[in-house]
């Protein structure tokens, strides 16, 4: 009996995908859904006719293994992942590999390679990404978890993953216990960044400048050949060249609230413990939510006057202010997202290869784009650098973008189009770069009503000073009760 | 032998001013500390004279408190609160209470409600807020936790609170287990945003309009004796006046660097676990992490181009722009404030008296104003008002302040100056009034790389649609698998 090279739960779209995926590169998969007539009508249908070994549970997969034996989840995250866990250890042995390919939450991650190398076997996380299209012709791959498992799952996965122009595969080791999963999400939030940035370019040419959707089709399809050429910019052209059945752009026909229930959320929670300034994901997470009140909007739209919107000026010149404006928040974008994996790298003690990250994000995975052979030649170039805006290809692209930048996010605040994530982007770079903040004036207060303490311009860091400010409130400082 | 009213351990800052508070008002006051030459040292020095029983042991503490006994925290967050209510069990006896007034995480509340609770004790986590000088002459507090608690300890607290004009307290029960702690830290939270506000208009002042001080110190005069009233604004008016030792202002020599290991924070957090755009105090957080980066940011500012900072306009004009900006930034803050409260009682089954935290909030803390006056009254007029900007005040105000906060905020942003704060409330605010947010094309791009699908503007609610966009993508929609 011909045994298969690798096992699946979980025939939804993504599993679906990614097993016919293997197939075509020559695996052989056993494949298992709770609802079992899935498995039946995925063998009579998509999988007929192919290397597909159906089964009808949890034990008839695992016999159907090779050994070691690597079970790969596709499911919901959260509870059933563990649900799965618990129902495929009685019929695992020591080295067999059980693999996570959903969405889960990093430090489930962390908790299940514990727990089951604690019996055993050998745990994998791994972040798939490339939406479903991804997942039949190439994702990105993020695995993490037991370094001892790498080896066995290598190839297979390599073979499915997508390929950049010199064959290298997207998916490479990422890091024990939890760091494949934690880099998926910091990609996700990424996503969540670029597609706020893509929308609000989208709304300025639609409400500032009253473009059509065919029109506004032909300029992201300009910018699709040029520098900012990526994934999203080229389904955006696509979305907005879209008919509906009766020949109307189908996008203003598509209601305007997102959906959010994933993992930008833990993006923006892990870049807070962090302590990382990751202004434009947590804006872009938050534009989510407010498009999600779509109720209240639309009440408060006929209660609030709002500024003329009139644009005089020359529009080319502002399409071309509104790219650069695109083009640089994108960059900032992505070195808070960077300084974030940095700093968690540093918490958890990953040693993780930025370079390489690029690399796996560079093909296959929603956020794919030319912009990432860049990241990955700045890190190849400086891997220690600190900071993307210092690279010096980056740099040269920021201060070339800013007066447009500026002029753009300028005008449509003084227009009342809400740029939440091109604005933020601006206030960072702005920060980043100045020697001065007003946080001065922040401790300050906090010395004054806290007795928080302060540090001192002229004096050498790590010494504490408290004024009395005002004359009467004690010398006491606040060492042990901290707002 | 006289017994105490109260007992408390912890004699930083905070609980030396808040038992001088107790005693003034005729109560007795035992107390404790870990290092126990601090009792000795208050009992010698602020508190010589006063009713105060020093203790020296958790035992003797307790041995000398009138039952049921009410034993107050006032440690450091986190293990050690969890430490003296181990140390604290054994001698207590059912009916007694243990009170927090720590800044304690609010889910640390509800587990510890319900541990002393299954004890036969009663419990409160009380938020206390107003620094050391309100601790002193009356802060502002907010008690949750066990509801039988609240007849014991009201009038300690509602004697010692801050009041208001009409002699109100400013301290009323917020509702069950970590309710208290929860509206402590969204208070917290507003905090960190009225102070980047204030450092923002500080900012642009300084170094657009390049001016002094004092010249600063004279605008927040005037702005605290106008609808801005507040302690904020009062103390940033003295700070900014305040001499170091050879006549030159004091903030100019103070470091720029924020702390933030706090509950700001948390409230970030809290927003997006409840989904609720919470931007302005996220925006807030994350100005103070940038503002730690300082060896970064002074190396970035010699590395950037940035734009030429002149201003040209009228000034007085234009510092009633500022005013204008930071009064409707603070609305928007506040409206967004309110909203995570009210989301977070849904989710907690908590009945917040929205116009009672307003009043709480009005005296005694950190962010006490008369703009929160105008709150209470808004929630008095309406108590289901589903947020703030449709107060009818407050829709006054915030469009008459819409001209010159757009123009103050496309000002800063075109010369370099940050103002996240100012933008992200802008961008709230026309987000909130928009009828149509871009998000039609955001849903368009999940549909089409994720099958996640979207709902039509001609179609009813709840309706969803999947487009195979790409015409060989299938039609299987992502039911079970959220990006």
């Amino acid at each position: 009996m011909k045994r298969a090279d690798i096992g699946l739960i979980g025939l939804a779209v993504m599993g679906e995908n990614l097993i016919l995926n293997m197939e075509s590169k020559g695996f052989t998969v056993a494949c298992y859904n709770r609802t079992v007539a899935k498995v039946d009508d995925f063998l009579n249908g998509r999988g007929k006719g192919k290397n597909f070994i159906g089964c009808h549970s949890i034990e008839e997969l695992t016999q159907n293994l090779e050994r070691p034996r690597r079970v790969m989840l596709m499911v919901k995250a959260g509870k059933p992942v563990d649900d799965f866990i618990e129902q495929l250890l009685p019929h695992l042995e020591p080295g067999d590999i059980i693999i996570d390919g959903g969405n889960s939450h990093f430090p489930d991650t962390t908790r299940r390679t514990q727990y089951v190398e604690s019996k055993g076997l050998l745990y994998i996380g791994t972040g798939v990404s490339g939406g479903e299209e991804g997942a039949l012709l190439g994702p990105s791959m993020m695995p993490g978890g037991s370094p001892a498992a790498w080896p066995h799952v290598k190839s297979i996965f390599q073979s499915i993953a997508a390929k950049v122009e010199d064959g290298s595969p997207c998916c490479d080791w990422v890091g024990e216990n939890g760091a494949g999963h934690f880099v998926k999400m910091v990609h996700n939030g990424i996503e969540y960044g670029d597609m706020q940035l893509i929308c609000e370019a989208y709304q300025i040419m639609r409400d500032l400048l009253g473009m059509s959707a065919d029109e506004m089709s032909d300029v992201f399809r300009a910018w699709n050949d040029s520098d900012l050429n990526s994934y999203l910019i080229e389904i955006t052209r696509d979305i907005l060249a879209y008919k509906d059945a009766d020949g109307q752009p189908l996008v203003n026909r598509i209601l305007d609230t997102a959906g959010q229930k994933g993992t930008g959320k833990w993006t923006g929670i892990a870049a807070l413990d962090e302590g990382v300034p990751l202004t434009l994901i947590g804006e872009a997470v938050f534009a989510r939510c407010l498009s999600a009140m779509k109720d209240e909007r639309v009440a408060a739209s006929k209660v609030f006057a709002a500024p003329a919107v009139k644009f005089t000026g020359d529009k080319q010149a502002f399409l071309d202010d509104i790219k650069q404006a695109l083009y640089a928040a994108k960059i900032v974008s992505y070195a808070q997202g960077y300084t974030l994996m940095q700093a968690a790298a540093k918490t958890y003690n990953w040693n993780l290869n930025y370079g390489g990250i690029a690399l796996m994000w560079r093909g296959g995975c929603i956020i794919r784009s030319i912009f990432l052979g860049k990241i990955k030649e700045a890190f190849d170039q400086n891997p220690a650098l600190s900071n993307l805006l210092l690279d010096p290809f980056f740099k040269e692209k920021i201060e070339a973008a800013q007066a447009g930048w500026r002029r753009v996010t300028a005008a449509a605040l003084t227009h009342g189009i809400p740029v939440p994530a091109f604005a933020t982007a601006l206030c960072y770079f702005d920060g980043y770069r100045s020697e001065f903040l007003p946080a001065n004036l922040l401790q300050a207060q906090r010395d004054y009503f806290g007795a928080h303490t302060y540090e001192r311009l002229d004096q050498p860091r790590g010494q504490f000073f408290h004024t009395n400010w005002t004359g009467h409130g004690g010398n006491t400082s606040a060492s042990t009760y901290t707002v």
